[in-house]
């Protein structure tokens, strides 16, 4: 088994914190962003996105979340994608309300912001990429008032939905968007899941 | 138990047709679009989206994966998002293919072209809604090709990425993007998918 990455992107990064805070071991295998495009690696991965995981049977698996599952399936504890119909039902509520509300601004600001993507988001769409800035400063102002009541994002429970978040918060530096400090419950949690081993993974 | 929705939208017609496949039948209240917008729906949904599933003891499940996942996890069979970790990570990967790489195009030329969207879509971008249309175009290829060695979207069985693409690819139409004729494989797979009762739930 073996998950095919990009080191510097931050959907794989999302990978390598949830398998650190299961305790799993994986190998890595790194490509960089331009090999993507090669008829090789589209053969298994069409979308031509990393990460993809490689089972010792030959099968594919892309969609950093769907990698997650497989993880949470193989070994549920800790359980970082809920517990119980109700909990798992919450847990992916925050994971893509997080996904879709903040993560897929940041990415989409500095997929048609920055230079260095032209080759890859094409055509790049300037008025695009402005449009996505304020929209990701809203999404961290409703996570900074669940974080007022709430320790995690999806409640009192470290979840695949701080990774997902965490990860989007670390992109938006190189995504040109600043984090407001007047949000404190949303800076206190960044400074407590920033500081856990897995963050360094 | 009941789910709040607004009738015409997407979004909620992925949910009636997942719970008529696992026959199962819950109350939907309809409210329009712009009511999405009070403060009581806020309250609530801060993303002012629609479906939302509101459970008797109060609680409110918001995003339509999440919603579908609650229900797999009550009622597991018939299985619509995959059984076993290799199983259920594979469906969630058509899924997510599915949503991303088709549903999210089609969405993104609607409501960045389409008059009707302007309050609710602010701001508009019109470049950005027309390079949307070739993207969905280019998924709608991709699908062909799995469809041209399996009947159905994740392998063997129907699952919740058939329902994605079924409700994409009707909401083409109103999206203005039209459906290549020669892409016989998908044409066979709507054909079929759209015959099934629940596509009319």
């Amino acid at each position: 088994m073996k998950i095919i990455e990009t080191q510097t992107a931050p959907n794989p990064r999302r990978v390598r914190i949830f398998l650190a805070e299961k305790g799993l071991a994986v190998a890595f295998e790194n490509r960089d962003l331009m090999s993507l495009k090669s008829e090789e690696f589209t053969s298994f991965n069409p979308e031509q996105r990393v990460p993809v995981l490689v089972l010792d049977d030959g099968t594919h698996i892309c969609e950093t979340v769907a990698i997650c599952r497989y993880f949470e399936e193989l070994q549920p504890n800790p359980p970082l994608m809920g517990a119980g119909p109700k909990g798992k039902a919450l847990v992916e509520m925050w994971q893509r309300r997080v996904e879709l509300g903040l993560f897929a601004h940041v990415a989409h600001a500095f997929r048609h912001l920055h230079p260095s993507m032209a080759a890859l988001e094409a055509p790049q769409v300037a008025a695009w990429g402005e449009a996505n800035k304020p929209k990701a400063v809203e999404a961290l102002a409703r996570l900074d008032r669940q974080l007022s009541v709430h320790p995690f994002i999806a409640g009192d429970a470290y979840t695949i939905a701080d990774i997902t978040a965490l990860v989007a918060v670390d992109f938006m530096k190189p995504a040109r968007i600043a984090r407001p400090p007047e949000l404190t419950h949303l800076n206190r949690w960044y400074e407590a899941v920033s500081s856990r081993p897995s963050a360094k993974a």
